[in-house]
């Protein structure tokens, strides 16, 4: 469901190379590196599943300590649940490119996704390490976004550019992720430059507060993994500097960030796993955020309303009955409107009188669904992607490993 | 997936009679009529979903207020979501009884399962009270255990019969159950009956308890529903009476009934929709009892490890990603063993250096797996029971309406 992409932007300050290593199932790009020039600022959002692979543990440790010169993302083995051997994997080949570079295994970040609980071919990284340095290029984003998908069906990328005071500023980012799709990250990956100067401590707020916007609004089986992470770079390499832009200048920034990683988030619930509806679930005017987030995500993960919906049938019960699931300070569902698409069709703690279901029933065959929760008890507001649940999603998850 | 079943018992104080009231989409009993003789004790456990039909707020008054002496369930019909139409539509049906039986209308309890949000034929109700009232009989649990169904594809019930004192008790007990399935109640109602004496607030207290320990232990799907009730009567028409019992006696008895849940509970998650696979969970040495449920429905609850259960495809990694993802005071996946059935598949945080995983393929062609996870935290243990996850699931979903 995702239309056709925009070739991504080089940002000054990052290099990139990718390499068919033969750690994927199927010959094809699945091993990245990324070069970061010195100067960088980069902040991480990491997975908090407890089984989380040693790849998120050290990446999350070298970036407390220091702005990390190097990336390593590989697709098609997860190394999580993979124990000691795992770990000594990790650091066998940060050491390789470590003596390659010049750099301190502290200077490099790594990032795993796809199969949990096999051993890693870390000897296919290692023989892979000395032709990746050798090609980095500014021109690498295409092969890299390529490069970490695993049960994607299409790349997902954006890239935008910004004036700044007359100032251009480049802003490119990737992303992966079909299914183990939940707020708190998933089996996610996400990538992020921007050629803007910002410090450390700023940019680790600004991407804290846009994940919670974007990629903790969005769900496709409520599964959270073991890898998941997203990596937020400045390289500085632009002469503008975040911190002396004019209010209404960072407001562009933020705003342009925010969207970009909006649409990433929204690119993979478009391409999750079976998916055929874009499904926004819109809660508005309750007490708090989290309490509208609760309602939105109860729906959102309702197996019941994604069926429906996969059915493109009103079957409007089933999402009364979510709002009712999820414990809020929502007392009174009488006081609940529910809208699909622009039909009101409840109200009243019961179905709207002017309520024609073959009108619903010929919005719903559109790709994009939109549902709308209206209370009145307050001004907050949360607004959640997700997908129906099809034959599709039971096919690949039965068929992933066999 | 269940089996042959035995014919229910009667029970001295019920009487119960059953009907084709045309409530129900195709032809056949949907509505049933149960008489509680004088002096028996009534306890209930209610769904706690805030959309819950008004049927589940006027019993729960009701129970409240004294001992009722009829029970009117129906099925095709929820009468949830709507609103006060719905309300009084309960309420002209139930003062047709009243009238008829010559009681209270908070003499009667009220319970309904169906479809969401389309009124309910309360004129089917009213012209069937009669003939349904005429013919009450000791022998109506088999047509009462039929009438109560939905998407179920069996009928759930159970009766047995145990010496206290030398004197005959017996209980009988049906369900419904198929979707919605989730703890805290269901899509879920539940009947059983005893000709034991109880006080109602020692029932109250054992119906609690041993819920807990059964229908709150299972899920199909993660959703509960607007309708869920279950409830536990005690004629007292035997001669024998709890309180007077002997230790051992009352464990017996009380340990009977829990078995009795157990059953009923799992031929609900047998009778799953779709399901071709009947899956136990144990989570044992955990700190607490919350600990070890919470891990255990997250497994049970993961469309992953559903879907690989599925395919026969032993993908433990999603197993371990299911317990990572649950906040609980176990904090250290190293010290999590996990096995499908007898197998030891996990330990150390790494795959076990004997694990043969083609031993495991084939244990999974059963219709019954085992996923057991040790802990060495702490004295308590859950067991939850949950389905696989498969086409057929989206199939019923998808067409339940259309």
């Amino acid at each position: 469901m995702i239309n056709k992409l925009k070739k991504l932007k080089p940002i000054k300050g990052i290099k990139l190379s990718s390499i068919s290593s033969g750690m994927y199932k199927k010959k094809r790009l699945d091993l990245s590196l990324m070069e970061i020039s010195d100067g960088s600022s980069i902040a991480g959002v990491f997975t908090i599943n407890k089984g989380r692979s040693d790849t998120i543990n050290i990446s999350e440790k070298n970036l407390k300590k220091t702005n990390p010169k190097f990336i390593i993302v590989n697709s098609g083995n997860a190394n999580a649940g993979t124990g000691k051997e795992g770990f000594n994997d990790i650091i066998k080949y940060s050491k390789v490119l470590a003596n390659i570079a010049n750099c301190k295994i502290e200077d490099i970040l790594v990032f795993s996704t796809g199969i949990i609980g096999e051993r890693i071919k870390y000897k296919n990284i290692i023989e892979s390490l000395p032709s990746l340095n050798k090609n980095l290029s500014d021109n690498g984003w295409e092969a890299f976004s390529k490069s970490i998908l695993t049960t994607d069906t299409t790349v997902k990328k954006i890239s935008k550019t910004i004036s700044l005071s007359g100032k251009k500023i480049n802003i490119s980012g990737v992303t992966k992720g079909s299914g183990m799709i939940m707020p708190n990250m998933a089996t996610m990956l996400s990538f992020v430059a921007t050629d803007i100067k910002i410090s450390k401590s700023t940019l680790i707020k600004i991407l804290k507060k846009i994940t919670e916007k974007s990629f903790n609004m969005i769900t496709v089986d409520g599964e959270t993994s073991t890898n998941d992470a997203s990596i937020l770079i400045s390289t500085g390499k632009s002469s503008t500097n975040f911190n002396n832009l004019k209010k209404n200048e960072k407001d562009l920034f933020l705003n342009t960030l925010e969207n970009i990683y909006k649409d990433l988030a929204k690119m993979i619930v478009k391409d999750g796993e079976g998916a055929t509806k874009f499904i926004t679930i819109n809660v508005k005017n309750t007490a708090t955020f989290s309490d509208a987030k609760k309602i939105a995500m109860s729906i959102a993960k309702s197996p019941l309303v994604k069926t429906a919906i996969f059915a493109e049938d009103p079957n409007w019960g089933r999402i009364l009955s979510a709002i009712g699931n999820v414990q809020t300070k929502v007392k009174d569902l009488s006081k609940i409107e529910i809208y699909i698409g622009n039909f009101l069709v409840f109200k009243d703690n019961q179905i709207n009188k002017n309520y024609v279901e073959n009108r619903v029933k010929k919005y719903l065959k559109n790709d994009n669904v939109d549902i709308t929760i209206k209370y009145n008890g307050g001004k907050k507001s949360a607004t959640v992607w997700t997908t129906d649940l099809t034959y599709e999603y039971i096919k690949i998850n039965a068929e992933y490993r066999t």
